[in-house]
């Protein structure tokens, strides 16, 4: 300092210069200023993020099955001798049953997740852990973030590039997931992130869908995912007849709803007949010369199609539901990569949802009040995912759930929802195979729908064909531990999951 | 909820359910969603934000001398009668002394800023402002808004376009000053952001320099800027012949310097000489068959035309230093926005400037010490800008200032500088039209230097040309009132200045 002048330093608060690197003690070292950020071995970035016992650590989806990062790193902080950590990924599939081994052995204490299925949610949905799991959509995810509950220490997060100084993406290299919607979130709000990679690039890589000032330490590995098996499962598309019948039936409703004009919007959540409601609307807008402003969420190859069609201007996509919709993001300028905060959050300033004509959605239960059941099967054990369920439904003109009426033995369609994930007053219309119901607080979209010709019937209806169907279900066995805690999109519990008896 | 569970509820200190909407209450109004970010006139958007006396607010200096944003608004909030405002913009330039009104009618008590000049700058000089002025480096800026110091209440953003939800940029529309670099600093932080925009075009405006989920409130105004003003005063390209041999004799020390590689990068600051560079290395690249991987920070056509030549990669651009420059933005895929933080920030994860072998700055005046004056002139007046100069200058390999011997009757080299910004040890070199000195901490430039023929002087010889050619400057007549705190980029105080006597 030049001019000293303590009392001034006082009355303001301020330091006096003391070096040109007080703040930037890493530009003294111009050898290592290159290579800071990167790590050989996953344990060393690890060691260097300070993550402690107790701590939350977080991960993104958006490989879906195809994810190989959570198992790998739970390896790794397993061996390292770490315990009682609260995971906080996205969301969770039926690949992570080794993660079943990590809550017996104590590495993992608390589980947040959107969603999980097969052996691990099996054996929570029996008891497994103290702690319940918290369900939350993608949107409440957020919120949960930016309010602190879910208060991420470490963030690991896959990519498929990077260059040495955390500029990352998914949509060149290997592993092309494509949108990184989620894990921009993590790598805002996390203390320390690490981002694992299947290929180090040179400065500046871009896109950066994770940009450099939210990275600390990466870390080259062979496979973060397999892309492939990202539109498996809940994000095929169907050929079965029943559900391509009940996506005819829903562009039908979205046809005569009122919402279908030029410039409108969608979204279609993931399983067979949403999916397949695009195919069937794509017909409807050639020939009414209609063409969408913007799909959003999930967006998925036959969305691409239309965008490269010229049928929808623009794609926001939070998670790209195939290889296909991925790889598209890097070809097409109006595909555009949106983070979870703009697609749902609640708390958001804007959240694209809000901007949402018409959103088609699907259920394992809805009840004859239209609360919908997307997180827990017949059996009561966990097999789902809240995703942007309750966000979009939340958010859009006109809700559509697709459903078969019954799925073997099982009713769709019942008196009362085991989970309520969505509360009924969000849901419009109930598409099955057997019939179409209006929410009685749409009587504007029943009226407008019965004057083009469609047969509506009362959900009462729906559910009684049901039980003539299947018989009246058997009422599940529960204790009353609670294994999990269902939290509405603005965090709030909206209801809980007991513990089913053997 | 569905199941009650008090216990649960308080255990884990979490609310019931309470209906759809108790964060959304906006989605409650299904007339008002689409317009509810809307505002007929700045007033009242002033009004929603909730400002009040002793607030700070907020404005970017993208469009340089073209501004037309700040006096408007405080035009408007001098007449709401807001007093005691903390004015915080990136920097201002010589059109707004209009706000020295406003300062005497004690609508404005405190004032941060890159830099000032005209009237303004040469009032405040004088003693105008009972709290001095705070200057802060384009990085150190973003530092005291993430720490707290300058803790943004209201941004007002002008932007060329916005969509009815706040996505904006710069580079659709008629006002095109290009990057929003800076202005994304503000919307990311402040607790309020209002944008000011010339056009409202449809859902989902591309590409979102600001998005959706940053922004308030829109205004729609007749004109935010004149972006053929950017390029006056410092951002012009010179055809003053002593400024291009500067050039020409700098562009051949970074040719010799040890840096001059294929895959290097660099920055040319604001100043005629400094801009010219470019222009003369462009020659040396393809000769040597060398290609820059990066250019950085205050991008010019210059840069954009070595960019579309191949010559330079990737083009990182936190301000668009002429309205080509912002053009190119939108048309070349290769050119990149970056914000602030990701420029220049030294409490960043990661800032570009960290990644520079060689930056062009300039200097009102250098001392034998080298430290470097670029906010006051040899009248001890405010009349320049802190900008990216000390961000780059402690980051970059090589840090090149260059500068004319003397200007008229007045030395640029001193035997020690009326205020220093940048401190001398990060300075490598200085290239006058009398001579090159390289500081003796940097030996081997030196001797790469003297090996390619090129002849050094010390700074000693030339403070003492330049003295031989001015005679001695008479010393300044302070008082001891400080009118400016100049904050180093690390936020300590490297030096104040004084009130000059008349």
């Amino acid at each position: 300092m030049k001019h000293n002048n303590l009392e001034l330093l006082e009355r303001y608060q301020l330091q006096p210069y003391a070096g040109p690197h007080a703040l930037t003690p890493h530009l003294n070292d111009s050898d290592n200023r290159k290579q800071r950020k990167l790590y050989r071995e996953l344990q060393q970035a690890v060691e260097a993020s300070q993550l402690k016992d107790g701590m939350t650590i977080s991960f993104h989806h958006s490989f879906r099955g195809g994810d190989k990062t959570i198992n790998l790193v739970m390896d790794v902080l397993a061996e390292m001798g770490l315990k009682n950590l609260t995971l906080a990924p996205s969301s969770l599939s039926d690949v992570h049953s080794p993660l079943l081994e990590h809550i017996r052995n104590g590495v993992v204490r608390k589980i947040y997740t959107s969603g999980l299925r097969g052996e691990l949610a099996e054996e929570i949905s029996r008891g497994l852990m103290e702690e319940p799991i918290h369900i939350h959509s993608h949107g409440g995810r957020v919120h949960l973030v930016e309010s602190g509950e879910i208060d991420i220490d470490v963030a690991f997060l896959a990519v498929s590039t990077s260059d040495e100084f955390g500029n990352a993406n998914a949509v060149t290299g290997k592993a092309r997931c494509g949108s990184l919607g989620y894990a921009q979130i993590d790598a805002k709000y996390a203390k320390h992130t690490i981002l694992l990679t299947e290929q180090i690039v040179p400065f500046p890589n871009q896109p950066a869908s994770i940009a450099q000032d939210s990275v600390d330490a990466i870390v080259e590995i062979a496979s973060v995912g397999d892309a492939s098996k990202i539109g498996g499962g809940a994000t095929r598309m169907t050929s079965n007849p029943r559900e391509l019948l009940i996506a005819r039936k829903a562009a039908e409703v979205i046809e005569h709803s009122g919402y279908f004009y030029d410039g409108f919007s969608m979204q279609t959540g993931s399983g067979g007949a949403s999916l397949a409601v695009t195919r069937f609307l794509e017909e409807k807008m050639q020939r009414n010369q209609i063409k969408a402003s913007f799909a959003l969420g999930g967006i998925t190859s036959t969305m691409v199609d239309l965008h490269e069609k010229g049928l929808i201007k623009t794609l926001l996509d939070v998670q790209s539901f195939d290889a296909n919709a991925a790889d598209s993001m890097s070809r097409n300028p109006g595909h555009i990569e949106i983070s979870a905060n703009q697609y749902a959050n609640p708390a958001s300033k804007g959240a694209a949802v809000e901007k949402l004509d018409v959103v088609i959605l699907s259920a394992l239960e809805i009840d004859t009040e239209f609360n919908v059941n997307v997180i827990s099967g017949s059996d009561g054990v966990i097999r789902g995912a809240s995703g942007g369920h309750s966000d979009t439904a939340a958010s859009a003109n006109l809700t559509i759930i697709v459903a078969p009426l019954v799925r073997g033995r099982i009713p769709t369609v019942v008196n009362s929802v085991l989970n309520i994930v969505t509360p009924g007053s969000q849901i419009d219309v109930l598409v099955t195979d057997h019939g179409i119901a209006v929410n009685p607080s749409r009587p504007e979209v029943a009226s407008r729908l019965k004057k083009m010709g469609i047969d509506l019937m009362s959900i009462e209806q729906l559910q009684q064909r049901a039980q003539l169907l299947t018989g009246e279900p058997r009422a599940i066995q529960y204790t009353d531990k609670v294994v999990g805690v269902i939290r509405y999109r603005d965090g709030s519990v909206i209801d809980v999951i007991k513990q089913v008896k053997e």
